[in-house]
């Protein structure tokens, strides 16, 4: 792999300059004033791309996996009931990972390339007229399956159904890259990690809960201390940590959110948008089909193409970055070998976008597959050249 | 605080320019084989600088307090009991997290300065004939008060007993800085992070577990997922992590770990023995007292040094950052506002050192304590003098 | 210009990872055995990319303007007749600077396009029976035009005249690029500088002069210090440099060489010229044709595209700078606005180069000229398929 | 020569990690308008920091000997008469260069570690009415000796004679360390580097043309091309450069001159005036003298330090960096051996400063000099005291 190319995986995404620079300080003493300086303003910053006034975030060193767990540990008590789905390898460990902890779970099993069930979770929830659900999870997009689902739909059957179960949201790879509102949707737990639409390294898990959710942290039964938010939430209050703070990602954080808030919100899910919409372009240009159901499920930060029946698609991966030096994704769990993912999250441009389609053309042909070279990339260029600033 | 001073708090440490660089890496693709090329031999590296060849090592994205709760979650069910002692604010904090997981403490208590009471240890041991000690933890050096206990002799301790409990050591601050022999003195946990005597950023959990600890994970019924190392473990079978791996800083574990064993382990404790014995002699120029409470606990990555009775310690940590640019480490707990700390571990270099102890000495000049200019850093530099390299 | 497209002027260079890091160095006493270690490894490096085993390597912290200036302070006096060709702007401000100096040019004004008119350089040499010419100036690689010249054809006519002249070459855009064999074709003085084939930011003249040409530093009456070689020798002797050295860039020269060296000159040479006729195939793709006349003309390490009649150039640079956030070079001198520049030396990928394809063609059809989307692109992708490593 | 103890050569200077950072740059289009918004507040920084308003400022990829070749080329003609004083390596080192530049040289010899003898100056322009003599050099801090001269006094001189002679001003170790103005003293010609007062690596000459002097740039007959103002200013006058501009460099002096002028230049100055001071304090706590004859000499920006007689001073500077890692200056020329240097410029704190002052201890009571350790610290710590800032 070449370390010039851009990358192509559904993160961690390509890390702008500044924030290469942001994360790499040197030491300074974390019980310092300093350290105040860099963490509120990372917190509040968080809280604005969540669209949230009335959460409180709080940043672990982990990932997303440890978000989920922070999310549940501190929320809920072993034999609690959990309504979830599974339509991806994420939601599916998300559910594992409540299993382990002895949650009692129950499981909507969904084709891969399909979204949340919602009309099955309003009847469930209507059902429980005893409210024994605890909780419904919800992964905001599937990065297996470049599949959005509908969180405002998942709020509304909760509330049509009178139930006060929490709403826990999965949010790593759609944050910061297309719409989240977790104060107009009653998002409860809202999780994800430093590396996705925050475009830093990974190491940080981001989580955000609600006043309802941190109402509820004292009666939680599920052990923890690493990812206690009582902890968290007594030091941050002193301007610090309960445990040494991983300082440098906290402080890409901060202008991770700076550069975001700058650009604007909208902006920024406009131009992932933009970006996704011209690598969808280039699929349709090819002839081939996305893993996404249908178009509202389209996601704007990834794309799982389904290559036909009887091919490895695992192949245009490996090829991809042995002989061209570039990383898309496999498929995992169920649709291993039977799509390859073009991550769009992240400050990718579109000329950067153009690259890597060209490059899976050159694969696909390579590999005997029926795609002409530039059709995809001239869809997409067609695309790009009329959503380009008018200004030019 | 000048970014230009060194850092004399007792970890994160001043982090080496190659160290620096090998973290703060582009993006690649972690589920690439390039991504091998790293954790290898990051995790051998680990194994040779905890001396074992017998035990697993596994690495989380998280700290220290993560790495405990790694090594109780993957061994012990709620209700088992463990023996420790509390001589200092972080084997405070490990017994409290094992009292939030339910697990059943039976806690020595000690003068903070003193180390662990291994006597004590033996007559429980002997007594618990039924074996219902499952885990006895030890913190090999208590960051908090300097203090270094004998790890070996917890070993004996155990052995002497017959008693089969496993042997839990929080090496954070000790691991790379002095001697730690896992194999040899029967450690079955070690527990480390990246920020220590790695002279890493922080976000690393280091973790050896011991072939008896390994064959005990099945059985330890605390829920965990994201510090479980059985997914761990699967998933460096296929050279990866359970999730996203924080790449840049395994590839600064690689180096650092290199650094290390290039420069040789023995050589590597000698230079902070030699840097610490500075420090000391300066202490006792001063005619101060250490908080460890004998020469055979004076620690060799951490020095905490008691002030006058009636003044607040806490001052001179606060005027150094403040009107010097140097940070030094507060006392915490029981020796909260008695001590101040001077961390002297990693890469640290004898002029270094000399700055930070001219340092202090302004600082207690400035707040009136009766301490003369010059004298300790005149009792260091003789120390540093006669210990030099001798082909200069 | 967005900072994560790649770039396409033919110089700075795109930087490779690992020179950025080599580059931004701590300071180092530059006159402690350090910078010894730094600066022979680096020079010695040069030597093997200029194939030579005779000459010696002079490094000035400069641009290859002040190289060009080194080469003829160090040689000639005022007064003293040389003979050029003038085939772009580089051989242009070549030719200024003799003249500035007091030199008596003789130049062969040449159709900007053409290379060294070697037939008509063979006339005069043989012509000059007195041997008033003292040196003839050679661009090897016109950067303004894309237009290699025949170095060992120059050599031959000087031989065949039995002309004493001294050769001097600009090799700024061809050294490390494609073969330059100093010692083979008998070149006096080989000029170029840190940031084209070296892959390294702006700062250094790196010049190299044969035994012949040390001969004559001597004798020539040029008033120079700063470019003195003989000053440059003594610093060397003596592990320095005759003023402070920029030491960052010359470890960036270091490493750069060591890489160079370690891919193997011809695999350098191969690649670059795999990257440029992908390039080529896609101008012809589109109907358009290159600057340079003929084949044995095209330069490897920069194309000048011609555009139609009565379209001004210029308008693609800039529409692809602020549209598209991409870089290309414009026409400079007799060729401004009738050529715009694709550079693809250093460290470029064939995914990279495509980007910029898929940039060009994007903004030509913006401006209405005749070129099918995706065309220059698909040409350039079936050559890098024919040509990728066959392995993969 | 450890990477992580700070460097106490007269310059290059310790790095402030900010600008390491605005250094290295990825790269840009340098013909772009990016490239404007870097160099033009760059210049108008230096002229803030030159104290001028009427100035141009001129900057080449150089050092400052090459400014010095700026200052002459572009102002004088062969044969010119030049009167300056010789009184350490640097100002030796400039008129030598004049004379290779056949300039006709009236150079008074001082005792080296006196300043410019002004009365002799006065003396030698009144005598001559015919105005034979074209500039005047001065070196405003003597790198070598660590002395400063009164280049307002130099002034004076020149107008009580009504001599029309440009001065021409060395401030390579003096701007942006201690005063320098420009334009009320009226310097014609001001040279720095980059690696100075600026705090930047090497690689940048500094230049600053009064008024008067840009008018006598046409009938400068010494040849130029790289060194020419005349091409530097077309360049900037489009918003570039003559040829490739050393892009990181200049970015780099654009924040080095905002972090100067947010601190305040009286505020820069006073902290370097503090810095020195504590190191006078330590030299005379040692029982020895500066090379710098009088008290209104003392350099703000490095010390010279006399050794006792029969002593080689190289010693010192020797076993410093073999055996504890750390650089100081040796003496050059008349010095030799008889002198070391502590350069106490550009982004120094006294914490720093301290570790140098001890280290200078132990390596004379190593080599058996009459040194008492912490005597010189202790000086210099009970200066730093009294000076520091008041609400700490």
């Amino acid at each position: 792999m070449s370390p010039q190319n851009p990358i192509f995986i559904p993160g961690p995404t390509n890390i702008p300059e500044i924030l290469r620079k942001a994360v790499d300080m040197p030491t300074i003493d974390h019980r310092s004033p300093l350290f105040g300086d860099i963490l509120h303003p990372a917190l509040n910053g968080v809280k604005k791309v969540l669209k949230t006034s009335s959460a409180e975030v709080f940043v672990f060193p982990a990932t997303g996996t440890g978000g989920w767990e922070a999310a549940i540990t501190n929320l809920l008590s072993a034999g609690d009931r959990v309504l979830a789905t599974r339509n991806g390898m994420f939601s599916h460990r998300w559910i594992d990972m409540c299993q382990r902890h002895g949650l009692d779970m129950t499981v909507v099993d969904q084709v891969w390339g399909e979204g949340i069930p919602v009309d099955r979770f309003a009847e469930i929830l209507t059902a429980d007229r005893g409210h024994t659900i605890k909780a419904v999870l919800a992964t905001h997009n599937e990065t297996a399956t470049g599949v959005r689902s509908d969180i405002a739909a998942v709020r509304r059957a909760l509330d049509a159904a009178g139930h006060p179960a929490l709403l826990l949201v999965d949010g790593v790879s759609s944050i910061a890259c297309y719409d989240f509102r977790m104060d107009d949707w009653g998002v409860d737990v809202a999780v994800t990690g430093s590396q996705k639409g925050f475009m830093l390294p990974p190491g940080l898990a981001i989580v955000g809960f609600s006043p309802k959710a941190l109402a509820q942290v004292e009666n939680a039964g599920l052990p923890r201390t690493f990812f206690d938010i009582r902890d968290m939430t007594k030091g941050y209050a002193a301007n610090g940590f309960p445990y040494t703070p991983p300082v440098g990602l906290l402080n890409g954080l901060k202008v991770a959110t700076d550069m975001l808030l700058a650009e604007g919100l909208e902006n920024v899910f406009a131009r992932h948008h933009r970006i996704a919409e011209g690598v969808r372009q280039a699929v349709a240009a090819w002839g081939m089909k996305l893993c996404a159901a249908r178009t509202e499920l389209h996601s704007d930060s990834v794309s799982a193409i389904c290559t036909p029946d009887g091919f490895d698609a695992n192949r245009i991966v490996a090829r991809a970055l042995h002989t061209y030096g570039v990383a898309f994704g496999t498929g995992l769990g169920d649709v291993a070998g039977k799509v390859f993912r073009i991550g769009h999250l992240g400050s990718l441009t579109d000329v950067m976008a153009l690259s890597g389609l060209a490059t899976a053309e050159m694969v696909m042909v390579d590999l005997g597959l029926p795609v002409t070279l530039g059709s995809g990339v001239a869809a997409a260029q067609e695309h790009y050249r009329q959503t380009a600033r008018k200004d030019g």
